[in-house]
């Protein structure tokens, strides 16, 4: 029931031959755009540029039409105007194109009678074989086939486990660009815009279904048949994670939506009951969204609600206990076994060694930090350590030395060290470690420092250990990621 | 009655000299640290460093002991451990010291008996005439007089407007860094810690007196004298504004809050109340705070909650809507002329003219965000305009372009354009306008996009200009700043 929408999927997502009709040399159109995004991203396949003109376009030939194309197309990107886009849409039919993706607007969204009509006629194409994406949307990013969004050419070709579905193309744009420093990776994004045929419910479907996706997150703003819908996500509770940002939930943001994909934006109570009875962790702004996104790649299934929580300077600590109890996470004291330790450590004056633990000072030697951490390891009654770092101060006083030693600041850093004891202390004791940097260099003059906080952000990454900007960022990613794992046990 | 308050502290502020008692060589040590920084920043009274072993300290002639200094001493800044602390504290008596700062920790947030009888007796000192800031503070910073927290040796040297009174060190040294960068200026940051003798009440009335002190900003963990501290804000509700962050709300937060400097932290209801009976702006958390001093630093008071939003990616204006919806905030429909207007300016295909503005494209060039612009500023609906621009997009476009014609980045930029446009709409129509510029480019080979974009948010704030970086936190800022003034017109 299911393979017949994963195999034609497969053949939009990883398509061998495809035509981009409307295709053109004006670097500002979305028909260079699309093409030159394709291409710079390194596409394997096959490209068929068709523009009524011929001749050559960034290097390739152009086809007047689509039969005149040689041999079969796959798929076929349309940015031809409206009035262009029945003629198109037959041509790809004749030809028995398996998917197109219409990046043209002016349907639905218009919320004009003609634009609906238009858009009903689009979606009676979809019919016999061919799949249709959008009309008004920005493409689909595949980084095993190469194949990407507008303005996708600089996405990663790195595949990975999160399949992403959006209503909005602008959010697909942000979202690849911003994964791309976090390290989240796609196995596919689909920006499917109005949505007159493929839409959340199949994509959801495929998602579910698809062995390279693990982890299912998506923007959406209306469906069309909500009861499916919901029963798609009830089915998969418990499966995979899936991760919703549902938008248009207020009176303006509602008739923003009509204007934007032609969605109905529908009910608050009505999607928040029915995501909560899925088990979808609903989140409600793009930065929570990623955030939810790079926490449920990065933790292990036992990081758990019990929070361990480090470092110096202790409006951090006080302001971390706020948020994590108001999250519905805690910070429990530490046994009198583990709390002697630290005293034994560490003297009193000057740091604060019950859980929250301010070692007074933000500039913390890996060495200091690593006892905390492995006391914190050793207790019983915490699951997860939160290790924060002020990277700014170390890398301040770095800078200073360097003057006379003309050394990168790299060299100065903390973060082997650290890198190490965290690596150690979760091969030890099994424990999930988060780590904090947050950002206070938003001087741009000191730009060498943002440099050396990606370096750091980027080898904490790669070792497995995620890095948030802000301890309220982690948090709220965290009891996203806590309150899943207490649903599916 | 509160004219010897303001003289008292005014000889603190800006002292004509000061000793720092426990200079060090030594560079991880506080008493090097903090004499490091107030050299750095550029103090330019005079300064003697105090150390029992005499010689030179940083190029300074350092004395046995204070009473060796030739000639008075207006402020001492102490940084002996605790066991060294009293005889310093006689000597600063004996000498006349018209106030100290004592960055000495291990009294009252110890949670122990001794720790707590000792900071009784520091207390003891704040007699006669000698004010005591601390003890377990990072001090004081005042760009007028040259000085400066630890470590707080690059902060700005400008004079601004924002009094800041805080119980966290590290929230002062993180404030005064990210400050920098957000052109946010102070009169006076003051760290008391403890607040043995210089606590909230104090510091309160001396900003509200002080002239050059407009907006009042702090952070609490908990006040000795409660009625006096709510007194004194509600005496003065309207007159400055004061921007609030409460910490220890929570149970555990309280428990940090204890150990950190020893305050009790409070029911929640209780300050809630008070603050909102009083009109102070209350936040919860720091990145809130720092927004919300931004939004009284840059807005006018006319800036008013009926908003027109425009940008390209229609996810940016569904998103704006539900986050300004859910603040209380309006983004009301155009007027039928201004909407007419409109529509004779731009298709309406790819593009949603009904507010929020979505221009489909996300590098919308500034000729034609102008025309949004000017519309909306005609509009006699809309208070306050909120432009959106994704930098992102444009940079990347025009770094493709840069390799053939190795120009810097900025000579591409829209921004001198729309900066333009920002002006001479505001000059014409009188009306706020907000920039929100979403920094996607986490990525570490990107560095050059957030260099650009730190240059543009420079040139946007120069102008008077906020820049915010996301939607969602320009909402919160505004929406404190439209509560605040709802309340004093």
């Amino acid at each position: 029931m299911v393979r017949p929408l994963i195999d034609a999927f497969n053949s939009i997502f990883y398509p061998g031959t495809l035509a981009v009709i409307g295709a053109s040399a004006d670097l500002t159109k979305f028909g260079n755009i699309i093409l030159s995004a394709i291409q710079e991203i390194g596409y394997e396949g096959k490209i068929y540029p068709v523009n009524p003109e011929g001749g050559e376009i960034n290097g390739l030939k152009a086809f007047k039409s689509l039969p005149e194309i040689p041999g079969p197309v796959d798929f076929a990107i349309i940015t031809v105007p409206a009035s262009a886009l029945f003629k198109a849409l037959e041509e790809c039919r004749d030809k028995e194109v398996k998917g197109v993706e219409i990046l043209t607007s002016g349907f639905k969204e218009t919320g004009t009678p003609e634009g609906r009509k238009m858009e009903a006629e689009i979606a009676r194409f979809a019919q016999r074989g061919m799949r249709i994406l959008g009309p008004n949307c920005f493409g689909i990013y595949c980084p095993e086939s190469g194949l990407t969004i507008l303005p996708g050419q600089n996405f990663s070709r790195e595949t990975g486990p999160v399949g992403f579905l959006s209503q909005s193309g602008g959010l697909c744009a942000d979202l690849g660009q911003i994964a791309k420093g976090l390290g989240i990776r796609f196995s596919k994004m689909v920006s499917y815009g109005n949505g007159c045929d493929v839409a959340a419910c199949d994509l959801l479907e495929y998602f579910f279904a698809d062995e390279k996706t693990r982890i299912i997150a998506g923007y959406i703003e209306g469906v069309d048949d909500g009861p499916r819908f919901l029963r798609l996500l009830r089915e998969n509770r418990g499966k995979k994670p899936v991760i919703l940002w549902k938008a248009g939930l207020t009176a303006t943001g509602g008739r923003a939506v009509q204007s934007h994909t032609g969605s109905m934006g529908g009910s608050q109570a009505v999607w928040e009951g029915g995501f909560q009875q899925a088990g979808v962790i609903q989140v409600y702004s793009s930065e929570e969204l990623i955030d939810a996104i790079y926490a449920f790649l990065f933790l292990p299934a036992t990081a758990g609600s019990r929070l361990a929580v480090m470092g110096g300077g202790g409006a951090i600590s006080v302001a971390a206990s706020d948020s994590l109890e108001r999250l519905g996470l805690s910070v429990p004291s530490f046994s009198p076994t583990v709390l002697r330790k630290l005293k034994a450590s560490f003297p009193v004056v000057g740091n604060s060694l019950s859980n929250p633990v301010d070692l007074g000072n933000p500039m913390i030697p890996p060495s200091m930090l690593r006892k905390v951490m492995e006391a914190a390891g050793e207790d019983g009654g915490i699951d997860t350590l939160i290790v924060i770092q002020i990277l700014f101060y170390i890398l301040y006083q770095v800078r200073h030395r360097l003057a006379r030693h003309d050394r990168p600041l790299s060299q100065f850093s903390f973060q082997p060290e650290l890198l190490k004891a965290c690596q150690e202390v979760k091969a030890r004791y099994g424990k999930s470690i988060i780590l904090v940097m947050p950002d206070i260099t938003t001087d741009g003059q000191m730009i060498d420092l943002e440099i050396e906080w990606r370096r750091e952000r980027d080898a904490y990454q790669t070792a497995g250990f995620p890095v948030f900007r802000s301890l309220d960022r982690a948090a709220r990613a965290l009891a996203h990621f806590v309150r899943y794992q207490a649903m599916v046990s």
